[in-house]
């Protein structure tokens, strides 16, 4: 079993009969969606799940899983994620994927959000690794891209995976990913994300995780929300 | 003239040649726009503007007013615009009329924002006269209301103006028009609307108008942001 399998099998272990448990996206968010159906089948577990993104939906869909739609929820037992960045406070970065809006609604909804990393997830700073994303109508991203200019960030469109044109989002925006040339507490960046014009939605997902599972050489520590 | 001409009449007069001006939406707006397009025509004015809706895109255009698109402004000289409600340290509301995310985008852009309103808008705070529109995508007004609920606001979907379906923005989002049991001071709930995940922009304007033009039994007294 990697890593990636350990953490998922964890945090599967913690679903009980009766919950409504959200699913995150990516690889090791499917490795506890394939954990999930595992015990609903072997296990006689009963649960309910809410996707955060069209590819989650498909892959609990194939693998027989209840699911209601997000549109229904009003609250969730468990949410179960990964994250590209997690520094000391627990705050997150997230959504190199694409699912923002989602993504933030379910860990918001949720009694509890458990996060599941590796080692390498592990940083001082949001931002250290990986650019921000930031979630932008088409018609705003010159006007944001600017905005965040003034604040230290230089932002650029995200390309679609062909590279001939630009990622769009569920929901139709675009994705600007955003760099920003000092460090900013998470808080302070979280502040200016979020008070920005034409943000929809941003990936700095600040006091909303509960539990981090973070996996290194088959070992697993917990860090948990103080 | 009645009053709303004479505050509108008052900001096309500090329009200069050379200024790139963000047009408002609403009645006063209006005067205002067709104000300026007088000056244009008569007093040799040359401007460009940039609309904060489709609306006030039509309006300035059968009028003859140079435009370009917002995709292209990166910074305005002016934006003039009414509000709904105005609070003694200068916040807004905003969007009983619908495109909030580029009217607070053209607001948020502009050296100088001056808002053209009459007595009856003053109020002590945010949400006295009217709820509070907050844009969200569809999948997410049943958690945001959620939210908001736990925060002492109420929510309810907007409908459109035939009453046979709900009101969509530009961007293709919903709106939720929220009201708060106890008034909130306008700083904590720009914070709360913005930290509130699945909320994609709201009619709270905070540090943003740079003077209210307010109309008054045909006076007008000007209040400058400090």
């Amino acid at each position: 079993m990697n890593d990636k399998q350990l953490v998922a099998h964890q945090a599967a272990a913690q679903v009980k009969s009766g919950m409504l448990v959200g699913l995150g996206t990516g690889s090791t968010a499917n490795y506890f969606i394939e954990e999930l159906a595992r015990r609903v089948a072997e296990d006689n577990l009963q649960v309910t799940t809410v996707s955060s993104s069209v590819v989650s939906a498909i892959k609990a869909t194939e693998l027989g899983l209840p699911m209601m739609a997000i549109e229904q929820v009003t609250q969730l037992d468990l949410y179960v994620d990964g994250a590209d960045e997690v520094t000391p406070d627990l705050t997150l970065l997230k959504g190199q994927g694409a699912d923002l809006v989602r993504e933030k609604l379910l860990a918001k909804a949720s009694d509890q959000f458990i996060v599941l990393v590796d080692q390498s997830k592990l940083v001082s700073q949001i931002g250290e690794r990986f650019p921000i994303p930031v979630e932008v109508p088409a018609f705003a991203w010159r006007l944001v891209r600017l905005s965040l200019e003034q604040q230290g960030g230089r932002g650029t469109l995200r390309q679609n995976a062909n590279k001939d044109g630009l990622a769009v989002t569920s929901h139709g925006s675009l994705v600007l990913d955003v760099e920003f040339d000092k460090g900013l507490d998470s808080k302070a960046l979280n502040d200016l994300l979020n008070a920005t014009p034409g943000v929809v939605e941003h990936g700095v997902f600040c006091r909303l995780a509960s539990v981090i599972y973070i996996a290194e050489n088959g070992q697993v520590e917990q860090r948990r929300a103080v």
